[in-house]
């Protein structure tokens, strides 16, 4: 059996997630693992932990002792440039920047072959839920039909205390904040970019394909209004941000981020608060639905140790599914029921439908239910987030 | 990234498990598997699949081109034999017998330490759910507080169909036995030893502690009676087979096996049918939640072709967490409520409780809340089997 590495940690960003790192490393003391130097931006501000710090990355780059690099900073390309450093000097690098490694992921992998480097970052999709590790190790391409997901905690807050506490928007996206659960940029959380990173990701580790994210519809809770909440009460349904990625018949993939309208059976109905929840469907295996905390610094800071301890034992990711034959392809084109509320009457002609099958017109408000394609909705997403519209899958069952 | 290694399978039985898989990967047809070759008790029972058979486990052993033995058989003796044959050939070996691996844990880790061979056996426990294979890889020993869940796929069944159905229990276990979820020997089921032998392959992967059997407290359904049904009803909460390892306050672990009277707010409460669900509780990351269908042929099945791909890959349990220095130590010095029906007004003796906090009696039968401990009801557990009583932990929450 193989023998525990002793790992010296050179740790770049000490926000939430990073100090909790610390905090965590100090308190449970894992054998063979500590932080041996701290790269932060701004050196002078008061932390009152006992750790050397830097604002130079030199410092940690050049330290030979340094054998592992764990990246919790904020600027996707400033991580970029980090962990790309990290693989040439075939150092592993465990990051949580899910921005970055959902635009650079090829690379990323190319560049771990390439150099003997190795990136591990379970952390980076659904916080302290396993999801990538179990995708990549246990789910067989071949039997895996879809994973579907509540991948943002922040908006998932949001829209609890709006569906269960009937409180308003912004005092619930305020309440996410002070908690910290949502990212700097709250854009990133409530109109669905932080899980359309994260789905990018899953797609990989589940059916072996990337797909750049500018392809993938995405659409977000920012315009959530009354009316909105009224619909799905009215339906008894409840509206979460769900990413999805699944197998058509046709064998070819379709993926999208957007607001559903959930009846009770559905699993992911009851995951409330900053939880997420991944139901993952399989040919033999029906459903299985995993779940946990997947915001805040501590459930975050366990997957980033979990993802430290692992590299103890030299676990790599092996990208099983991206050398598989059958890859499948990606496609926008698959129709899909949709419940579109819109104020400005010209603003139902934005969207082309198949068919429409009920309408509601009023001073104030419009919507309908209809029949289109993701692909139609792609094609007119920036002008859609232009407009004071909400739209949501609104499926049979 | 290594490569994918091509495996000729010798399997041994072709039971309800064991044609699932076969026709799995017929169907499926993965990458680099075949089924070589198959050894079953009896030649002459009529099988419509186009496959070698054999009664002779030596047409197996003896075969240079088989690489992997697969062993689905019922008898506990004859899988480990056929087993440690495996290890001691230095071969891969895949198993899904529990109660073979839940008796010979340690011997069957130190054959593999040994001879190099490789035991896997992620179907042994919660069928598709990956929670070896979890807890063995991501969840860290000293972060783990318990792991506690719905482990018997057909006892669940059972208590489902007596909770939502309000089906007599013999009938739910006719029905189980009908649909392929019940052990040949029911007993296995609904009294606990089959989530026993779960419980006691988790505690190893979960915290490195093996521990004995005979040593754990086990208590089954088979003795549960319409007042039981009642008195649950009537507090709002469900009666669910529960198996469960926890971490003490003072570092010891405590296990058992036994009914328990959920309230609502816990999430194995609504696991329902013949799924299984697992609560991993953390000190960082609360509590995670897996749940998926634990019984059945194709689940299983589908677990145990993931066990043959991942070692296509050279995949091995690590048993790091028995290497650890700080194994905790298991006791039975645990208090906790607990609800405890009887007829004969003499079993109220049975059990020494610290204190009683709820009594009734009538002519028909008699039931107390107290207080007691693990050790108490293990010092016991055999004349409890014997009578005509039910007992379940009944926690404040």
């Amino acid at each position: 059996m193989s023998k525990r590495k002793h790992l010296k940690i050179g740790l770049f960003g000490f926000g939430t997630v990073g100090s909790a790192l610390f905090e965590l490393i100090n308190t449970i003391r894992p054998e063979g693992v500590e932080i041996k130097r701290i790269c932060v931006r701004n050196l002078a501000k008061a932390r009152n932990v006992n750790a050397e710090f830097t604002d130079n990355p030199d410092d940690i780059f050049n330290d030979p002792e340094i054998n592992i690099i764990v990246e919790l900073i904020d600027d996707a390309n400033a991580s970029y440039s980090l962990i790309t450093r990290a693989l040439r000097q075939g150092l592993t690098a465990v990051s949580g920047n899910k921005k970055m490694l959902a635009e650079h992921l090829p690379d990323l992998i190319a560049l771990q072959r390439e150099t003997g480097g190795t990136l591990l970052y379970d952390a980076s999709a659904c916080g302290s839920i396993p999801v990538i590790r179990n995708l990549e190790e246990y789910y067989d391409n071949d039997l895996l039909i879809s994973v579907k997901g509540i991948l943002n905690g922040s908006s998932n807050y949001i829209l609890t205390k709006i569906f269960k506490e009937h409180m308003p928007y912004d005092r619930a996206l305020k309440l996410a904040q002070e908690a910290g659960f949502a990212e700097s940029n709250p854009s990133l959380d409530v109109d669905g970019w932080d899980a359309l990173s994260k789905l990018v990701i899953i797609a990989v580790h589940a059916f072996g394909l990337y797909v750049e994210p500018a392809r993938i519809f995405t659409f977000g809770i920012s315009r959530l209004s009354d009316a909105d909440i009224r619909f799905a009460n009215e339906k008894e349904r409840r509206i979460k941000l769900v990413g999805h990625v699944e197998k058509l018949p046709d064998g070819r993939l379709c993926m999208a981020v957007l607001p559903q309208l959930l009846t009770t059976e559905k699993y992911i109905y009851g995951v409330d608060d900053e939880f997420n929840g991944v139901v993952i469907k399989g040919l033999c295996y029906d459903k299985q639905f995993m779940f946990g905390r997947g915001a805040g610094g501590f459930p975050t800071g366990s997957a980033i140790l979990s993802d430290i301890t692992a590299s103890q034992y030299d676990y790599r990711y092996e990208y099983k599914k991206i050398q598989s034959e059958n890859i499948p392809e990606f496609t926008n084109n698959v129709a899909f029921r949709i419940y579109y509320r819109y104020c400005d009457p010209a603003d139902l002609n934005l969207i082309n439908f198949d068919s429409i099958s009920e309408k509601y017109t009023s001073d104030s408000y419009s919507y309908v239910v209809g029949i289109t394609t993701l692909a139609e909705l792609h094609r007119v997403a920036a002008q859609l987030r232009k407009r004071n519209v909400f739209l949501a899958a609104y499926p049979k069952t």
